[in-house]
């Protein structure tokens, strides 16, 4: 080419959650069957959808109109609906106007940080998130700026060490908190969110909260949004229905800002996002129309009660197995469909294995850590090639910590059970 | 906040297509009736789609597995099914493999632009559409780049323009084609291809054609594809359902890489584009099963060429109506569903007007043309005050002309002519 | 112009101590006399040279050669001079080669940091010396990033602010130290410095030095040299000859680079300043041939010995006009040739006058001070206007504390004692 | 290193001229005698100085003041001199702030290019002065930008190559004309000035010009100032006394601005240079002071006419030797002190070789060789190896031509001749 074409930021676009996947496809082609605990889809877990959902839809289908463009921001009357929800909060007060459709959150986040000058960074919490933190890494070229969640404290956020990284780099303009968060099923405690509320209004900070498990909580924890705790502070809540209904595969999401009129930079700012979104037109139309008709009726709480129950027995189940595996930090999930498992300091070495009786698998796999790895991902190849388990290694996740992501989703309760023995097992012979 | 929020880029985007549409909404709720020959829309203009489309679709809906995500470039299916049409037109040969979908081609479009080095530009037609030439000057944060379209040779490109735009401006990596043209409804001639990819092959560049009209010609027409004529030149082709389905509100598009193996740069590029999608996990799902379904059907092919049919006999008309101006420069269109008119020099003037009758309107339009704008916005707001009719001022496309887009969407027939008369009668009022 | 002229970091380049200037020139032009207490300048407060130092110079002067260009990176003889006199410490080794000469040491300073990467940051102490920080905040399009310097504590920087704003913001690739000081006078202690290289070590930055006033100590005190303690972390002294001979009109300064050998991307830093220097062909010649026989003069030694020794005498004097004034911060200094006097924390306040009998100037500095100005550079204007005492308010010096630097320069002892009074009784009044 | 260390722009610093030196420096090194031909210092080629001005620079010597500091735009008498001087050609009228120091034109040009936005470009002409092509290529982080001078036409610019390349490239803010020219010893004809300044008024550019060879004229040939003809469009010319005294050395030159109250964005841009220069303090001061007393007395003109004469007298021998030879284009110079000799089209090829005698230095050059280096510098290394000669290949100065830089400034006279006579034997036996 004529001259350079990539940008510097390009390069910090990776995403392991999904190169995970080429190494499982690859022995799956060499005839082991393969459990994807990877990915946070419902769908592919065996979950199904009420039939009266899919009715909606189709019927929705059958209408000309659903096959127009949208306003740009997304259709009037679903962010009307939206935000008489988010009013009736009794927190921070918004209109149709503060509110903004986008193709699924990840495109809402590829263009949040998008149009954040290059110096100003948005702090996210570690182990991060690769949609959040490689989209703030690619603004910025530089690799991510994150605070601890730390695993010895059920997961939560280590305020000291966040808030001494506010303070002392000026160049954080924002915090991310995900809320119930991925990967670790951790939801945020209200005394935490106070307190980073206080940071954000402290250092004159905007706050994002990635809320698209906010209604994904079980064990009898609720968790809090944005919207209640902000007060006067500005900040962009990211809410969608991929998880919640879940309908993943529509990629529709939406952003609402709160407090816009409180800061003329804030608020230039979220028009710049409506703008980006502008000249794409608008966003998914047939998701936006049927979400209000989906969500009002009756049975939509029901529905997602039941299923909220489920992912909680479910948590209860894989603590059962992984809780006293001593080589381990396990924390039980309160919410979202994800948890994290640490290895202890000083348990994974590099000499450790997992007997694989696939010739040709074992040679792939040693193939594979050959090659200057950490050592979590060391211990997922194994896994991978010996129990056919595809987990997701927590150094992928912007962490210096070791361990893996597993998902809560599997609907078939002995395969569960079959599939957490199998990591559990992986885990003692590897160790031992 | 704590500093600059926004980046320098941010600035450049803008979309007066969308932004006339709030000036219209105005006037609507003082009680005029609006005529939106402003957006692309089909189905907005009375198009109906087939019952059997809409079969397909509210047939999927009832599937389970259509609401869960799909591969991060796309159903695999769906891309080999692609690649077989591109690869039967006997030119570039590609695999699923170099197929990525996005959401619409605005997502496309954007990530495209978004991970080129900010010194990198890519030229395009002017009149511009704003998609393209917003996202693109954002990435350099500067004004787009462009080559023009003479509405004096039929809107062709002209070509020696576009030579020492290319030859004597280092930054330039590639060329775009908007191919059939929006907003001129041009098609470029097959010699007129050869030439761009002769100049791509001089200068080391590669190609974007923008091919969303591909399949929308008409009066005799046919458009040549990037795929039959680049040969060995590295291309990106963008394509969707949006307007030929019609289905625009399903945000279902997707690039095909040409001759990736050709350049390593190239290849690195591609590479991070499909990097971007894979950090918001994937596209649009449903829309992606549908499309080979419906292209499929042998129905489909007779739908789309009566569907053409009806837009050249529209163009007819228009031509019938407007041709005869002698204040304008008109061009019957071949392809697409837009037509630019252009007043010819010297022909507008600062002040002139359009009665209106309605005070409240009135006195708006008025305010509105106070303001230091382009004489065709000028116009524009007129006609809109006078005579309702939705157009876009072709300054508003990063042009220096003076003129206006209206679309040949209208398929009730006595609106379209009842339209278009009030646009000459308002062409004639206004100038005389 | 065509399109936007300055780049972003322009905007950064200020310099308080030359803009106080101005100001007194207008007075000055008024009648006033003016004392200038705001330029680190010896020559221009009375000192006299020694006869031999510029016979030294003359006599070079009549040398065809001394006309010539010089090697890029200077004299070779004066380097190998340079190199020898470093060795003799007994820390770091260097030879002819690790050591480049510039026009002066602002210009050494910009080409410094005009090269490192723009999100690569070196955090320096505050107060700070504008040529430090401007450049640096020039270079990065944004503040200065500085740690502080505690008053209460003889002005030693605050190692706990240091330690954390490096270890918190990862864009912190480097630590300035100007020792001795400017403005404060502070001379780093011993094991200061080895914690600093210590924190150096530990997060992997390299360490930039000013050691201009590194011989100017007095009362005792020695500064000690990058040199001498770095160990094995690469860094890069600053040296020149304008305030020690004194010849600042020369513009003749140098760097020395510490453990080149060390770090790669380190070493590269190195050569493009090198790089940076040979564009520019090379610096001033007559300067570098006159220095080592000025130095390597027995007589240099003496006469920079009895000079230290006055400025010592007159850091005294000042002291025993300003220790007991209770409203300021007063620390006695042992090196460089400048003292930073800090108001007590709510002594200033908006509404404080000084009289000022001429008319004329009574106006225009009440002019000043109606601006939104910070405190001190209010106090500072009436002092001007009232005493002709013309000394640079803290605040231009990137710091949040309310003060004045003053000179330790004039050799006229009546003089000095008259100024200070002054000085004393401007801010007695000021308050009362 | 914690982070990366080196901008983009650091890797477009190189300066060939200086490169060659340690290529010759080897070969002097093993015992080879070599003739400096590289570089434009006409002291180290023989020149001698008056005794009259080197008594004027030592007399100052002897003065205190020369020593201090002098205000930061430079000595305010000088410049009142220079604008005099300036306003005397009857053009262009400026003041003395409108003139500003800097320590040789190196810094002035450094300083010019580092505060234009990246953007922003300044063409210049090819072969190009490596001072001004790195630091525009180091601004902009991109490959110079460049007009073509024309071996053909006397060097003269190819005036259709400038306007296309300013016209279609919307970057360029401004043309740098180097007058007269280094390498080629062109001087610009007034009418090719006036289009210059044309077509900068067309496109809204200002003009950069460097004049340091302004009267380094012969042969009758006089050159004409950017004051004398740039009537109201903004621009810069810079000026010094390096190449006129000569006194390279001195690190002494100037900048003028011209209409800067004609634009405020120029204006500004001038004004950040100023503050760039400010934070350094101020230039070299003693030249500043010795200038207007040498150029004020009435033997400077005689001697500079003198001197021109001699260089006149140069070009005219040196022409004797080599205008005659086929295989080289060879323009005979009318002004500064170089000459470029291009190689015809198809002469160079890259088997060709010298016989070196010196079986060390002979090993050496075929080591240099061997790289993959452009034919001119081939045959450089190997002239310098058998002859001795050390020119500058004119790939070097950003050209697509062959051929090399020579200087006309070898005062004696039977060494010229030798030195003439190496080269032509040289291109001759290279070349069979």
């Amino acid at each position: 080419m004529r001259q350079k074409l990539l940008s510097e930021g390009a390069k910090e676009l990776s995403y392991e959650i999904r190169e995970i996947v080429k190494k499982a496809e690859k022995l799956k082609a060499l005839g082991l069957p393969i459990y994807w605990e990877n990915i946070g889809d419902p769908i592919q877990k065996h979950h199904r959808l009420p039939e009266w959902i899919k009715n909606i839809v189709a019927e929705l289908a059958m209408e000309n109109d659903v096959y127009s463009y949208c306003p740009s921001k997304g259709v009037l009357e679903t962010r009307e609906f939206l935000a008489r929800q988010t009013n009736a909060m009794g927190g921070v007060k918004i209109s149709a106007d503060d509110i903004c459709f986008f193709n699924g959150l990840g495109d809402a986040i590829a263009k949040v940080y998008q149009f954040l000058d290059q110096t100003s960074r948005i702090i996210g919490p570690s182990p991060a998130y690769s949609t959040h933190s490689s989209a703030e890494a690619a603004h910025a070229s530089h690799e991510p700026l994150t605070y601890k969640l730390d695993p010895e404290n059920h997961w939560y956020p280590d305020l000291d060490d966040l808030y001494k990284k506010v303070k002392y780099n000026p160049n954080v303009v924002g915090i991310l908190i995900i809320n119930p968060d991925n990967p670790t099923g951790m939801v945020y405690p209200l005394e935490t969110l106070k307190r980073i509320v206080e940071i954000a209004r402290e250092f004159n900070l905007f706050l994002i909260a990635d809320e698209i498990y906010i209604n994904i909580t079980y064990n009898g924890t609720r968790a809090y949004s944005l919207a209640e705790i902000i007060g006067d502070v500005p900040g962009i809540s990211m809410k969608g229905i991929s998880k919640e209904l879940p309908w993943p595969g529509a990629r529709c999401g939406w952003v609402e800002y709160y407090n816009r009129g409180k800061d003329e930079d804030f608020n230039r700012f979220c028009q710049a996002i409506d703008n980006a979104k502008m000249i794409e037109v608008c966003s998914t139309k047939l998701p936006q129309l049927a979400w209000p008709k989906i969500v009002g009726d009756p049975r939509f709480k029901i529905y997602r009660d039941e299923t909220n129950q489920s992912i909680g027995r479910r948590s209860k189940a894989i603590s059962k197995i992984l809780a006293s595996v001593k080589e381990v930090t396990f924390n039980e999930t309160n919410g979202a469909f994800y948890n994290t498992i640490i290895f202890r300091p000083g348990v994974l070495k590099p000499n450790q294995k997992l007997k694989i009786e696939n010739a040709d698998a074992r040679n792939l796999v040693e193939k594979w850590v050959s090659a200057d790895i950490p050592l979590d991902k060391r211990f997922v190849y194994y896994l991978l090639g010996a129990k056919g388990v595809c987990v997701v290694p927590i150094s992928s996740f912007s962490s210096d910590l070791q361990g893996f992501r597993v998902t809560l989703l599997e609907e078939d309760e002995t395969l569960l059970i079959n599939i957490f023995e199998s990591i559990r097992n992986g885990i003692l012979e590897y160790v031992s």
